[in-house]
This record gives structure tokens, C-alpha cells and sequence, in this order.
């Protein structure tokens, strides 16, 4: 296994259960994190600075953005979302495998920037379930549950692009979680994290 | 996870622990097998044909190889060794995962003629360690163990060449199996094998 931490990017269409399975997957394993956001949103009752995300000014984020300081970032109701590059390097750097909860736009962002980075797509095991699951939310409007199921099928349809993909059925965040956990020590037991270890025999 | 089974093989030197570590996984998970190899070489007492070994005859193995229906081989004290194709396929076909554990130049002459199998190299620790385990035998000679620490160099030379590494500590034999395991789940998650999930979403 190699020391360093690896960069893992989980996306997933609303109703993949992402949320639940990346919460599950952080809180079982303490060599994993996920990353904290910025966001120039206004904090809702409740979110912590530092905690649920990093909010700073529009001003900031745009300078960040033009030093080179987001890994990745998109634009949703008028305001600016990102990961911030220094926590992912500096969490990297201590050993830790840092998971990024990013939409599809955002990993191909970070894929380019970050070549090692490994790509998960949680999936929900068939568009019927899928429908299901944002029906039983029961707070939202028709329209917007068929807005949403048209846009998770544009998003698994990127599937290919992915590295990995992971079928989350219900009542299984965490089988789902253990699956993404095999795949995080598969991925440090490639040969081009290990290669070090000739070096014992010479 | 794709239906059909995937093609592992595993190569490690002597001392490596490659035997134990290969029987701990296939003994604790009934999707895995070990490949049998055929061999021209006369049984020993208490081997079984198609257990041990399929025993058959020189001609009937150039036979097979004319034919194409060897999948790799090598030749060791004037017998062939090799993997019958027909067995590997009818077996993967079955939802099988299917180990073979052969050496470095059988592997790489699988990888040729099977693009998706998986390639894991298993290594001792250091070489200290490798030199304790192959004189704790007991059996062999000081320049047959010089010999062997060698060839384990010029083997873990090639491990670059390989998909995977893993180590295997003295004692952690089922750890090791283990982490094999959660590499062939890892693989069955490969976006490559599991793109047919979005038609159900279509």
C-alpha cells in the first residue's frame, strides 16, 4: 500500500443515495475523509463554517478561482460551489484518501487536473427505484421529479466515463459503502502506487 | 457487478507465500477457483488426475498446443506445464472467477491472448524475510537458495509489468487473501464490465 493518500471523486444522480452511502463510508473508516466545500451561499440554520462548507465572498472564490485554488467548481441558483485545492493536497499529503461528493461536470474538471484521481458513479439499481425514492420524498412537485429523473439519465449515461460504478439498492448504503471501500484498497495495491517495494530486494 | 466471471492470475517467487495465500481464497469464497494445470510429468503418490494436476501425455499436450487450446505454458526438468483454454472458458462463461498461478512469462503470454485479465503479484516483505522463509525449510542446499533469492529479484523486477502488488507479511496469509478479494470486487465494479446497468434507465 502506498503511504499517500488517494484522491477518490463518488457522483451520483439525486436519488442514488450518495449522501447516506459517502456518510457511511467516512464514519466506518477514520484513514478516509471527505472533502469540505466552498461555497459563496448564505449559511442555512444549523451549517458550521469549516463543517458542512467554507463560506466565503463571491470576491474570494473568484480570486481563488484565478490563482488556481479550486480544484473544480459549478454554478447553482446564482452562487459558486468548489472544492478548495489546499485542504485536498495538504489531506493527501498526511496519508489521507479523500473522497470528493462532485457532479459529473466537476470530476471531469478534476480528472484533468488531477490525473490519478479514480471516478466512482453510484447508481440506483433501475429507473423504477430511482423514481420511487424521489417520489417518497413527498416535497416535490411532478414536473421536478421528471426534470429530475431526465437529468439522472443524462448523467448515467456519462457512466462510461467513469472508472468504477456501484449499484445502491435499497437498504444497502452499506454493503454499498464496503464495496467503495474494496475499491479504495484495490486502488492503493496498484503497482504504480507500490513499486517502491523492489527496492527491499536489492 | 458483470455476470461473468473475470481471470485473475497470481504470480509471486518461492517464499512468497503464493500457495497458502491462493488456497485461503479459494477455500473461503465459492465464485473463485483455481485453475488445474495440465502437465506431461508422471503423478506422485497421492495426486489426483484433474485435482493436482491433468496428467496427459507429451503428445497429446503438442497436440493441444498446436492447436491453440493451451492458454500459456512452460517447460521445467523436460515437462510441459500449461493451462487448458477449453476449462478457463467453460468456467469464466459459468460466473466463475477463475486463479491462475503461474509465473512471470506464463502471465504475460495470458495477458496477449486475454486483454481483461488481471494481473497481481504477491511479494514476501523484503528480502530478508524472503531469505528467512526459503532457509526455514530446511531442504535445500546454500547455492539453491542463492539461486532463488536471485531469480525472486529478477521476478519482483518485473512487478511494474503487473496490475497489482500485494505483500505478504509472515502470518498474514488470510489478510493477504483478503485484500486479493477486495481486488477482484474492485475489478467486477470496472465501469467496463458493468455499463449494461444504464439501459435500466432507459
Amino acid at each position: 500500500m502506498s503511504n499517500k493518500g488517494l484522491l477518490f471523486i463518488v457522483s451520483g444522480p439525486a436519488g442514488s443515495g450518495k449522501g447516506t452511502v459517502v456518510k457511511e463510508l467516512v464514519d466506518s473508516h477514520e484513514s478516509i475523509e471527505l472533502s469540505v466545500s466552498a461555497t459563496t451561499r448564505t449559511p442555512r440554520p444549523g451549517e458550521i463554517n469549516g463543517v458542512h462548507y467554507h463560506f466565503i465572498t463571491r470576491d474570494e472564490f473568484e480570486n481563488r478561482i484565478k490563482n488556481g485554488e479550486i480544484l473544480e467548481y459549478t454554478t447553482y441558483c446564482d452562487n459558486y460551489y468548489g472544492t478548495p485545492l489546499k485542504e485536498v493536497k495538504q489531506a493527501l499529503a498526511k496519508g489521507k484518501d479523500i473522497i470528493l461528493e462532485i457532479e459529473v461536470d466537476g470530476a471531469m474538471q478534476v480528472k484533468k487536473k488531477m490525473r490519478g484521481a479514480v471516478t466512482i458513479m453510484l447508481t440506483p439499481p433501475d429507473g423504477k427505484t430511482l423514481e420511487m425514492r424521489l417520489r417518497s420524498r413527498g416535497t416535490e412537485a411532478d414536473d421536478v421529479i421528471r426534470w429530475r429523473l431526465d437529468r439522472a439519465k443524462d448523467e448515467l449515461a456519462l457512466m462510461p466515463k467513469y472508472d468504477y460504478s456501484v449499484v445502491n439498492e435499497d437498504g444497502k448504503a452499506k454493503e454499498c459503502a464496503e464495496l467503495i471501500y474494496n475499491i479504495i484498497k484495490a486502488e492503493h495495491a496498484k503497482t504504480k502506487h507500490t513499486k517502491k517495494i523492489i527496492k527491499k530486494f536489492i
